[in-house]
């Protein structure tokens, strides 16, 4: 069977990670998988939450945005409704806990780690490129101090990546594009690490329930899925993890 | 092993239901576990979302809130976070897909069903103590409709019931407290029918990934936990459905 | 001439007070007078306004809300219309200077108390019930403290009570529900002490102006509802003044 | 006794009326107490709030708000905290009650009629100074509808004027200025018709509770001080209703 | 030709400045050109904003406002939209930077002056006068501050005024009425030094682009203008710069 | 006298434009100076503001937002300051008088085109930049109408371009970068037509004021950048302009 995009059920979409996009920021990566695009940047503060203050550790966190013109029809800027914010706060909470799932927040130092994920186009799955992207971002932006020698130890425990998968028409399918997660009976977001343990595991019936069967077969897809996108992401960052900051 | 409070690793807090709590409300109830109460009120309006206009369906959507002292700090009433904003309403969302995954929207005729969730006491679960105490309030109203002869036949599908649970210090435990979830390492929110099928699965490592068997068994805990939910949301609905609604 | 639920003009609806309804609160009172119920809760935190900063003085103030559904029809939680807003606001500041005008703030120390007043459901005299609920959730908060021995005098200088009464088809009635308050030609709202001197006296003509004299019966009326409310506290706190907090 | 700007306790702050001192709006009057002035400007617009729709009745609204240099100390413009805006909302409300009490809903046709009353100095009273020139404004609006042949019948019932009274240093005063204010142990505010009946009475111990017997005595000191403010309204509308509006 | 209310093409309308017009502000002015009148007032605050502190230099600025019926027709208070409250911003900007041009920070001290600029009535050059009146409220509270000996030289190095200019119908005049500013093709605004120096030139085509011939002739009408307004500015402000401002 | 980045004073940054950069916009165009880049996309919606229904011309409007770290620091996503708000206001109205200067509003139909530029990096430049391209991403859209022969006639009376200029170190310059921008002691923003005639002059000064003679130098540089952007703009949208849209 194949998919409208002519992809296998198994198959990703072409990925392209562009490490260092832009100028400003401490740490940054375009990714693109289709037609969905991400930018990610990275600012570093010298500040942490209150939670955290004296106690030496640091924080990492996430936020979201879409381009107005992003989607097929636009989304207003101002007055956005409550649905389009909740998505935004879910989505930059889901990408902030997968970052710090592979990171020692002690070996940070008191610092904030701030990773913008803003889709500049989107066509399904941008929450899990975002978690892919952010990763790649944040190895920047650690690779520039430890190149500053502003950190010492490596604060990284492993690499993190994610994935969306689902069950369009009977079928599971792996990295769904739009036009197959809005027709999708089943929805799942995954998120691993390179020890191939699970860090985030969201799935929704959208249209009926689904049966622990259906669930295994769509954890095992992801788990393909995810490996490919971890091997990516270590040729983009291969020239830092080089150069001292691995 | 016992647990803070005296329970088995499998055992769910004391789960107390009054349905039809109050007056106003086209259908409502209180529920209880432990030390978190929830009140849940229906409210039935005689429009449609946007996207549903012209098809004849009806809409099932939910609201979260919490009161001030619901919890050991006090939550402000205004400029309430984004954190705080962020996860009512990633609970509301999840909240209105559990309902609509039992309901039959064309049957339910051109009208929209709110279902307020409003947190009177928290410790821990409110949000699938939510899910399994919305059904309950939803089914009051649906009866309430049948009663007046403005619903023909039964919407509901099925019945839909939701529980937490965790990893605590190396053990998988169901229906965790808030000093449980607070220390725990994994935490899983599992929404099911009483046909036994999955409708959400949300697990999320707070501190370390985790492994597939340990989510297996997670996943048989909850399906253990949601059963009682369900004995005790039948015996709740029990008049209702016996006078005509179901 | 009897009412519509059958009450005599000079009579209270049936009056129940629950001291110590909630758990993580520092005093708290559920208060429930017929179909209104008004769930109090007593905040105590270590701070206070910036006006009384450097005085040793304390502060107590209040806030006031309404879950959507205590109303015949549903009030959106977001969006709160400028009307609701300043119903609101309005009546916590009634709220906050009743109390304050039976504590001595010095005897506070520098702490401020906020009193969360909700109501769980509406038919009329939400505002006065709130004053009479949040008297009794502020002394529970008091003997906490005392009991803790953080307090050292005891700082009310007398109890406070609230009431509504009105000029309904030409009869002056205590204590309206709803639907009588929405046929009021005129609508009072009395605070008094157990001294028996007024706090505040908020009267104004729905319909048509009123009389001096008819202010007058009114004034008789509230003042012999507030003394029976006043007992009904009493009641309610006795427990903790005979331990130690009177 | 003399006051501090040498007044009798009974004797108002002289008072000045310019009525029409706007080009655009419908009607308009600028009134000066003293040193607090407030500048009130009627709009007339051909709609009615959602409750009147289909009854042919008009509406009588107020708006309220302050010159952020009005104050002592600067009011700012954007981020008014809750007390400021709550006080705003209260005021208007107050406005808009007390001049419908005089107006008959049904001869003004489906309109509404909107004043704006802007606070161009601050010296106490504002409120009450409010009520007194908005119907100078409002009586200056309907003649230009008689005027116009818009309106066939008379719309007041009769007129109204508000004044503030207080207990300081033991001496009931008429008509505060703020400094007498922010030392008043009683501060009431009243709004009175041309036929000597009440409107709005709203009293509040500001420190410790009062009497009957000293309500009584400001009502006195207030219903006097009314009828010369009645008298001036009169002097200052007398243009127009000599043309019709009458 | 004339204009539509018979002025020459390079005449302004009657301009008239009350200086010192409010009790409370630290400088003020009230300035009035044909129907448009602008209130200025000056806050004077013992800080500075973050970029200044340690610096030991002082800020100005302005903020502008329209009371709701300035204008023909009503301006919402709540709830302007995006375009009112850009041309707020836009505006009070210009006043802010004009006022600044004049001014030698480093000789106010750490102190910022805030110009509220609150529109009275609207008829066309609001913001020109604005920045006109604005500089008048500005000296008035310089000169308090020497006054009290709390500055020690004179922060000014020059005056400054501005007006608007544009072509109507093809012809080039100053000092546009709100009539002749909604028919104009251009539109020019000009702030202008006692030095003779531009300190801003905003022009923009309404209708259709001009050429440098025809903005070349804008700037020669208002400089005549600004000369004029400059000489009137001198005449109000002279009490204060003879007794030791200047 | 060399720049910074080694350019003549006359001299713009290289400039490169990517039209038809986004799948879903209906006009698109990616535009980079320096490091300065701006996405412009084009929605086309069939309504168009109150003002313009019933008379069948269309609407231009324009919306301009930055990327939380387009810039050296970051710019808070959420509680962005009245500043940040003000200049995005002023810039999209800028935008949008600049692109309805050289379209026939009657030409367009009853629709509004929305352009949307969004900064992706800032360098100096943004707002001139975005009018560049903008007009390119109308082009486009336009195009896409007369293709699927939704559009009959040119719309485009001619074409527009903007850029700034500055007097840095008493140096003219054209289109400064930040680090020029910064410390610049006049700034012009200039938008002209290919006719050679002036939409928009926008100067400041920032330090000093600015003579009559040096604003001519502005202008005159001003002219040669403008003219170079617009032959570029030529090349960009060759290909549509061959096949119908011109």
């Amino acid at each position: 069977m194949k998919r409208i995009d002519g992809r296998q059920p198994d198959q990703l979409r072409p990925v392209h990670i562009t490490p260092s996009y832009l100028r400003h920021a401490e740490g940054s990566a375009l990714i693109v998988a289709g037609d969905t695009s991400v930018l990610c940047a990275v600012t570093v503060e010298d500040r942490v939450p209150p939670f955290l203050r004296g106690t030496g550790k640091g924080w990492v966190t996430a936020e979201y945005g879409m381009l107005p013109r992003a989607t097929p029809s636009r989304t207003p800027r101002e007055g956005r409704d409550s649905h389009t914010q909740g998505r935004s706060l879910e989505i930059q909470r889901l990408v902030g806990r997968s970052l710090r799932s592979v990171v020692d927040l002690a070996s940070l130092g008191a610092r904030t780690f701030i990773v913008d994920c803003d889709v500049i186009q989107a066509d399904g799955g941008t929450r899990t490129l975002a978690v892919t992207g952010a990763y790649v971002a944040l190895t920047h932006a650690v690779a520039g101090l430890f190149h500053r020698k502003l950190l010492r130890e490596n604060p990284f425990r492993g690499a993190v990546a994610a994935v969306s998968c689902g069950i369009v028409d009977g079928v599971a399918m792996l990295d769904m594009c739009y036009e197959e997660d809005s027709r999708a009976d089943v929805d799942f977001n995954i998120v691993m690490t390179d020890g191939g343990e699970l860090v985030e595991v969201q799935g929704s019936a959208e249209g009926s329930p689904f049966s622990r069967g259906q669930m295994d077969e769509l954890l095992d897809l992801a788990q393909g899925g995810i490996q490919s996108l971890l091997a990516l992401q270590r040729g983009a960052v291969e020239a830092w993890t080089q150069t001292g900051a691995g």
